[in-house]
């Protein structure tokens, strides 16, 4: 059976379907399935964002008389400091053309004055799968870390540089290290467990 | 010396009145101080929106050169298993013409399935006052609590209903009790503090 992820970002195919091996199912991005769709992503939570883009997917597929399950992700970072900001607007924080190291020097700016006790934060990554049937399934997996005083590191991508775990940044981390405790992995243990139990 | 506040709200108009009464300050909203002017407010923390509202209105004035401070204030509510959310989009989580009752009912479905522990959330109020000289200052306040599991009481208004300390919804406090302890006056006392310094 296929499974189409609503992406179309190869880091994410590549790692969802190494989860996916030990199942029957065969994962493609949407431009694989010949999904061209752009859909606002106006939702006031991860799982709303998740539930919108995987909605869109469905019912496109579904038209087409697909037999397929439908994985949509949204995640961001959430910075206790500032009440959970960006969160899900993260992709957006500093103005929709911004570049990542743009994003990380406006947290950093906003952070200036805050101590180091009080610079909490996680990932979180909301994901929503949709049955062959059009039931909806919403997990979410977190990481939690704070928040540094100056980028550090050349791996990953968006906050990365400046989101720490026992003094490293997540740029400093290999990408094997990311992926055994990231929220998109824990999110995505929860997405496996599920479609193991519809015995696939 | 005159504070124009950057609302219309006669509630939090007679608040910081009262709260500002040993200044030599002279506090009017802004509808009184002949200004009409409604700001987008597309911040992506509280603080952002709080300095674009005030920096709206200190523009205005500054151009008719009265000399005067400006305070605008903005808040919400963030939830911690939603990942802070609603957070800025509190007034427009069931979208922009829901009621109040409807954002509850909203909050309290995406809620369900979370467990007493870990329903942990609080209300922040962000305010930015700027100076006759242009100085923009920016201070938060906060109050911890957790989300019920039904709307209780019929005092407050927004989420005051399903927002519960010790059991008893915000919507249960009188006026008195709330504003003792409310996010919105522990910003405007670190205001007040501002103030004071600034020798009035």
């Amino acid at each position: 059976m296929l499974l189409i992820l609503a992406t179309n970002n190869q880091n994410k195919l590549r790692e969802i379907r190494e989860m996916l091996s030990d199942t029957a199912l065969n994962v493609c991005g949407q431009r694989e399935a010949g999904i061209d769709l752009a859909v606002e992503e106006n939702g006031t939570t991860f799982a709303e964002n998740a539930a919108i883009k995987a909605q869109a997917i469905f019912d496109l597929q579904s038209a087409k008389k697909q037999n397929c399950y439908v994985l949509a992700d949204d995640s961001g970072l959430c910075v206790d400091a500032l009440d959970g900001a960006p969160g899900v607007y993260s992709h957006r924080f500093a103005g929709e053309d911004a570049t990542d190291a743009q994003r990380c020097e406006k947290l950093l700016s906003l952070m200036k004055a805050v101590p180091r006790a009080q610079r909490g934060a996680h990932f979180a990554c909301a994901m929503c799968l949709i049955a062959p049937d059009g039931t909806q399934y919403a997990v979410e997996g977190r990481v939690d870390g704070c928040i540094g005083y100056a980028p550090h590191g050349e791996n990953g991508f968006g906050y990365d540089p400046v989101f720490e775990i026992n003094g490293r940044s997540f740029a400093e981390f290999t990408a094997e290290e990311k992926n055994a405790v990231s929220h998109r992995k824990r999110a995505l243990e929860q997405v496996v467990a599920l479609l193991m139990q519809q015995s696939l």
